[in-house]
């Protein structure tokens, strides 16, 4: 393949990517689980901000945002910050912070950002999550969450 | 290419991956930072699982352990458990358990296993570690790291 045809193809995944976080966005303000959990592949592998400390599946982190969906305010939004996209063939790797705001204050609704990892595969030609990674990190001195409230 | 020979490229490519893991726990044990740091581009970007929430470079990774090894035993042991690991083309995801352990008592040397994500890309024909995460979770009714003492 040209590099420049390659170079092309990498372009067109990368928006490609950015508009399936575009989705996970709106499905998560939607709060439709439906729609949240088909970009899932059905084994994906989730290391959660909190415990248990990984989970095995789309269900499973379904399941998560059952949990949380229980604990945001009505009206919610989603903010991102530095997303950066790698592509390289069928698998594609997001990083990037997020966080939840309370879409009536515009406030966070939620103990500050967190980091995100997320890689995709293209599976049958549909790019799916297989694998995501949510955080804030440790204080070691206190063992307490060090919560990012200004990235 | 025939599926066939995709599938031993990607086995072939996986068991690089695994090598450079390996080669990643030498490193570790020998506080041999230039052999570490010689399979990371030199503008990864790195979650720690301690402030400051971001690094950017080779050089700011490099840094994390020379101070992280000021606070380790003498003689050191790494730990890997659940390696998994996907290529597809010239990306490659893996995430795993993994912790250090005092090599003389066989304890670990850390508060306990942490999870980690690391993304390769190869470049010019080489692997790269491009973006690493590394996390553990926090319990939100305490707001105190959910530390992983048994995987």
């Amino acid at each position: 393949m040209a590099t420049s045809n390659k170079g092309i193809m990498q372009t067109n995944d990368e928006a490609q990517i950015r508009n399936l976080l575009e989705d996970w966005r709106a499905a998560i303000c939607a709060r439709d689980l439906d729609r949240l959990i088909q970009h899932y592949a059905p084994d994906m592998f989730f290391f959660d901000a909190v415990p248990p400390y990984q989970h095995r599946g789309a269900a499973a982190y379904r399941r998560t945002w059952e949990v949380m969906f229980q604990q945001l305010p009505p009206r919610i939004g989603v903010e991102f910050h530095d997303v950066e996209i790698s592509v390289g063939g069928d698998l594609a790797v997001m990083h990037c912070l997020t966080r939840i705001i309370n879409e009536d204050t515009k406030e966070a609704a939620t103990a500050g950002w967190v980091r995100v990892t997320v890689c995709h595969e293209r599976q049958q030609g549909t790019w799916r999550v297989i694998h995501e990674h949510v955080s804030v990190p440790f204080d070691p001195a206190t063992e307490r969450a060090a919560f990012i409230h200004q990235p």
